[in-house]
């Protein structure tokens, strides 16, 4: 569930304060890798979707599969399901390939209708995980 | 409280879903300008910070001050102090320079001691709101 940290680096951003162990900036999160169980590269958390209203990650964007960025696909992920390996630099999730190719995604150049609650709700039932319109931090 | 929304703008960021009336990607919020309630340009948002347990918007961090970057102060602002403002096209705050001058903020080379509760709680209620760590989505 909790995200573990890495020690700031410094130089490496902007903002010295890109991470400490209870928070992260959103840039950094941005572009980090992600491995399965096995230690599998799977893909890069691509962007960080947030709610308007409320301040919450609704959504860490990973883009997954495909050859050199050709069909390469975004699979939205609730939060929650990230990990963060101090040892492997990135993100660990417990799930395949399998499963990921299973999941609700979209092609890069297409928008999928966040509007649509039954999709988040669909998103959120795969991955087993509470909806973020429902967390309470 | 809430932060109203631009149209999508095909071809501006990686993803296509950068914007809707709900989400926002926070590749898209860093970079925002920000106004005061008069239009005055008082900085641009440098980046986000992310309560790794929790998913939630901890700060967003403002670039205030100075003059060509020499001199620029971060100032961690509670995510409910940005209203968007379609018609200036950035984030307007109802604060003025006076007041974001004596605000906590830090040197954009040191970093604040965000472990020091006390710290955020300053942060908050300098701003009269709710500590991200209390609030209910």
């Amino acid at each position: 569930m909790a995200i573990g940290g890495t020690a700031v680096t410094p130089g490496s951003g902007a903002v010295a304060i890109e991470e400490t162990a209870q928070l992260i900036a959103a840039s950094k999160v941005a572009g980090t890798p992600v491995y399965n169980r096995e230690g599998e590269h799977l893909g890069t958390i691509e962007d960080v979707m947030l709610d308007k209203r409320s301040g919450q990650v609704a959504y860490a964007i990973l883009a997954f599969g495909g050859f050199l960025g050709i069909g390469e696909r975004y699979h939205p992920l609730p939060w929650s399901v990230l990990e963060y390996d101090l040892s492997l630099g990135g993100y660990r999730v417990d799930l395949d390939r399998d499963r990921l190719e299973g999941a609700p995604s979209f092609a890069a150049s297409e928008a999928p209708d966040w509007t649509d609650r039954a999709w988040g709700q669909r998103v959120y039932d795969y991955y087993g995980a509470q909806p973020y319109w429902l967390q309470v931090p």
